[in-house]
């Protein structure tokens, strides 16, 4: 009997877990989409209560601090940019195939958020001299997609895709500024030729790093055929 | 005596008037050294006001309004841009060496703004999505700049430093690009290579778009033995 009773009562434990977790992402989603809008910095519990009909004290419950809340925040966005933009472009094949894979979803990212306002741009001129966790979990998620893209580059140098002599955080660097001019351009000036000029810009440093036939470091084998770490094996 | 009081009371307005103006100057001064490290939106008049140890109404005498200092402060920040980075930009020759003059002189401007933040990058974030007179007036701002750089580089085009076919709005973009990249990285990143990647960047579009000796559009005569149009003659 004592049995069925901690069975039942754990049960109970384990719902109201449940529908603990489904709250606190619920008050997540709403605050990273206000937050794409007003900006990390605008984010109040008491207008994220506003938005979901809560009482502060049941978003308070959830998150004990605004600044907890920001955190969750930027973690959230994270999940959903590495989702959509790092993981899909793993089905490219390795090397230049798979950068170009990064480019083109992180255009398409940018493109969707030149209505909504993204969180790593704007984040960034918020607290770029506000020292604190905060900018700590900002800057932290940034330095791990960029890490990624140059992973990426990486591993291109390794197939033979792009020169031997390709500096991997050059190239790095001049693809993430093609994305900040898209998205100033285009949310900013409305730029209607924002998207095309990043486009034409990123051929142009393909074409300046990628080896020219029978140039290639290595021969250019079948991707698939090896194994995927993302250190040189020169 | 007429004479003598109408001219020591037109000289007691002119006085006025210049200390009036010395007042505004001043003002603005305040404002805008705020505006850089609090943002555009973060401005007050009260703020002002106790930066100056001045009475709000004195700050209020000289702007109406928080919306009309904004645009003073948008309106000074692009005369000190004008002076420094595109008029001392005009002793360089025509062409080519005066684009690198003005990309030089946007990194230097740059690069002091890493610490103190640049009211264009930040102001963009700010007003992206905020239509009205003060984003009209930063739009308008930034507009103008591109477009010096822009003409720039096709003086460079018809002097014949770059290829005939390059196109002038495209490489801008491409410039642009790096100036957002060197603010993002070194500000918000902290990287300290940003200032050497954006250099690295830009011998890299200037080499693409570089004529070839003996492929020049048109021979490669002296600037100065030149008109100034920004109009290609072709």
């Amino acid at each position: 009997m004592s049995n069925v009773s901690s069975l039942s009562s754990s049960r109970a434990a384990s719902a109201g877990r449940a529908k603990g977790q489904q709250t606190k992402a619920a008050i997540v989603d709403a605050a990273l989409q206000l937050a794409a809008q007003i900006g990390l910095e605008g984010l109040s519990i008491g207008l994220i209560a506003e938005s979901l009909k809560m009482s502060k004290s049941g978003v308070f419950a959830h998150f004990g601090s605004r600044e907890e809340l920001q955190i969750s925040v930027v973690r959230e966005y994270h999940t959903r940019f590495e989702q959509e933009v790092f993981f899909t472009a793993l089905q490219a094949e390795r090397g230049l195939p798979r950068v170009r894979a990064l480019f083109d979803n992180w255009m398409k990212r940018s493109t969707i958020e030149i209505d909504s306002g993204c969180i790593y741009i704007g984040g960034a001129v918020e607290f770029d001299d506000r020292p604190g966790p905060v900018r700590d979990e900002l800057s932290h998620s940034v330095h791990t997609w960029l890490g990624a893209m140059q992973r990426a580059i990486d591993i291109a140098i390794e197939e033979g895709h792009l020169r031997p002599d390709t500096d991997s955080a050059q190239m790095g660097f001049e693809i993430h500024a093609l994305i900040l001019a898209l998205h100033y351009e285009a949310r900013f000036l409305r730029n209607p030729a924002a998207l095309q000029r990043a486009q034409l810009a990123f051929e142009g440093i393909v074409q300046r790093y990628q080896a020219l036939p029978g140039h290639s470091a290595r021969p250019n084998v079948r991707s698939d055929a090896r194994k995927t770490s993302t250190r040189s094996s020169a």
